[in-house]
């Protein structure tokens, strides 16, 4: 058995990949808001998009160049997610892709493009074709803080992290960088996550590891319920490390191991970091009559405003949390349904516990603690992951639009 | 054809009804939170129960009594939900019919149970059998109001509404009185309504007409998104007008068009009221490719979190209401969605359109505007109501339970 995990949040990247981010005037202020990743030889990719029926351009582009099979870079920016601007946003996309190629000399077939940030606004391609020479110019191997710096919109900071794993004898990296902080809710949501692996990987095996952790992931947390056109997760193996060939067996083991691990961090971060997010929640599901009926209930509690406000208020309120468990579509026995605020027994078969309120609250006022709902019916079980809804949140997103196009 | 049916905000009741409210210690500083409606004959009676799988007892116990068949007279507690409560909830509920039932002499099993405020703090039941008897002798014809004050909770006004029409030669008079403003979400929400009519009308038709009533208001409107667990909606007819059995025809379309515009009235005066709203939204879907589809895409938009923050900000932010369109679950088609604000036009086939952003932002300014959402697919509509996300919604919801159960 390999030693546990260690992710690390250095901004490592793996063999033959550089990245970098400059200023492109997309956003005022001289914020970095475009990046570029690239790799130095063919890759092999998985990735992810959103599953909105409303979908940004880029995310149409970059899924018709992944099909292509031949990907070795990605261009990003934010500040615009260049998402509702019709053909002129489908022109865009390709002039972005187009641009960055050229400054990398490959072609624009081999680029994987991303937008994030307001939605229904024209994206200023020409910052980014005046500005992709001076990104490519900087490309380099200790490049990815910028990168993942550069692909910021509302979040505080900046999330990277990178994991080693020894497969079949040969130390292979994968590094992860991820953006997002508002309309964040599972099933893809405003987020991009880049990362990045050294090893060389079969396609369809990847594919599977790529599905299997972000169900796990990215697909289990939720700050606000409100799913983006623009969510993109792209796993890129170079395999400059020269390793056999990962398609299954023990070393298919270890490297989904060590992918899921990677990017339930960053997942998680993606939360802590969430709009207005004062704390961080996880949600065990179990004893539900499915996974899948797990998952809703996880959601359900996650993603109600008054659950969410009451943990905002440091408030073991099971009630509301029993509410969302009963409109969650779900199989539910309320005569059975037990709730713990970190342990501590809020409600054992659908009635108040005897546990002293004082101790609920403290569990509750912790900045996080862990909500674990046993259904008490079967051996589904979910975790999601949440944050809590706070004053901050709603001042944050009551101006966007009107204050981006004051000039019109 | 008939006049236009005028709703009337008076606190009338129908001949043959009594009620009253008053104040029996569930809630502190003397508040009214004990009522009492009655019929002085039998009635036909119809409902609508929450969908939410947890239910409380009054829900199940009411249920019940309505199947019985042989309803008269309501009785309703406010400041607590009996919810989660257990055996113990049960046996409050049962408790809480027999003290109401004995006070107006009436079996138990002639009684309407219903609840509503915190879930999962026991019923303080000795608060209603203490005071029923004093309920019972305030009973008025004139004591709608009172009954409408003792039904609140969050509640900042009453909400009582009256229509007459005159059908089959006679004047008919449909009377309601609804409480709720958070846990508000389609499919029944913490609301309680109360509907009375003096005219015959025919059981089976009543209930149908019921149904397409509640769903065309109680179930079209939302808060939050949080569907409660007591959620019902009463309408009793006792046939005091002696009037001829209204079952179908010009008669039932009258009946059904004065039963329908109450509860809308009604319905939307429990949005206005909304938890820390303060805006009042009209979502007008159409074109979508069923009726289904124009509902699930209302409920989305009304649900976003980040559109409804938007609203509080006053900020024609078409681009959240379009990325809600597109996760709603409907059929979408974004190169066809048009969006309108009171009329102003905001997105044209998807991309932003060429309207003066100052008169987007007017339109959004207002207390009350239309958002017109068309999917240019199909024939389907619908509309929702609901209300914006402010801080105060966060502040109020902040802190409930640790403070109601200080003493444990």
């Amino acid at each position: 058995m390999a030693a546990p995990l260690k992710i690390s949040r250095k901004a490592v990247l793996p063999q033959g990949f550089t990245a970098s981010g400059v200023a492109s005037g997309i956003k005022s202020g001289g914020k970095l808001d475009l990046g570029l990743l690239v790799s130095d030889r063919a890759t092999t990719c998985a990735a992810t998009f959103t599953t909105n029926k409303v979908k940004a351009a880029p995310v149409r582009l970059s899924a018709r160049n992944l099909k292509a099979g031949d990907l070795r870079a990605v261009v990003v920016n934010s500040g615009n997610a260049n998402a509702c601007n019709g053909q002129r946003g489908a022109a865009d996309a390709r002039a972005m892709a187009k641009s960055a190629a050229e400054a990398l000399e490959l072609d624009a077939r081999q680029m994987f493009v991303c937008s994030t940030g307001i939605i229904g606004v024209p994206l200023p391609v020409d910052c980014v074709s005046d500005h992709a020479g001076a990104a490519a110019g900087k490309l380099r191997t200790n490049g990815f803080a910028e990168f993942s710096r550069a692909i910021m919109t509302s979040d505080k900071v900046n999330k990277v992290a990178s994991v080693t794993a020894t497969i079949g004898g040969k130390k292979v990296t994968i590094s992860g960088a991820a953006k997002g902080a508002g309309m964040i809710c599972p099933n893809m949501a405003t987020l991009l996550v880049f990362i990045t692996t050294d090893a060389v990987v079969d396609e369809a095996f990847l594919q599977g590891a790529t599905r299997n952790a972000v169900d796990q992931s990215f697909n289990s947390i939720t700050v606000d319920g409100d799913m983006s056109t623009n969510d993109t997760v792209l796993v890129m193996a170079n395999g400059a490390v020269g390793n056999r060939r990962i398609r299954s067996g023990a070393a298919g083991k270890e490297f989904q191991a060590a992918l899921s691990a990677l990017m339930l961090d960053l997942a998680q971060r993606i939360v802590r970091d969430g709009e207005g997010a004062t704390k961080f929640v996880t949600i065990e599901v179990r004893g539900a009559a499915s996974d899948r009926d797990a998952c809703k209930i996880g959601q359900a509690v996650a993603n109600s405003a008054l659950v969410k406000c009451s943990w905002n208020g440091s408030d073991p309120n099971w009630g509301r949390v029993i509410h969302a468990i009963g409109y969650a579509g779900a199989r539910v026995d309320e005569s059975k349904v037990d709730i713990y605020f970190n342990g501590h027994c809020g409600a054992k078969s659908g009635v108040a516990a005897t546990t002293p309120i004082s101790r609920l609250k403290q569990a509750v006022a912790k900045k996080e603690f862990v909500v674990t709902i046993d259904l008490n019916l079967g051996k589904g079980s979910r975790s999601i992951y949440t944050s809590d809804l706070s004053v901050e949140y709603v001042d944050y997103n009551r101006l966007e639009y009107a204050l981006k196009i004051q000039g019109r």
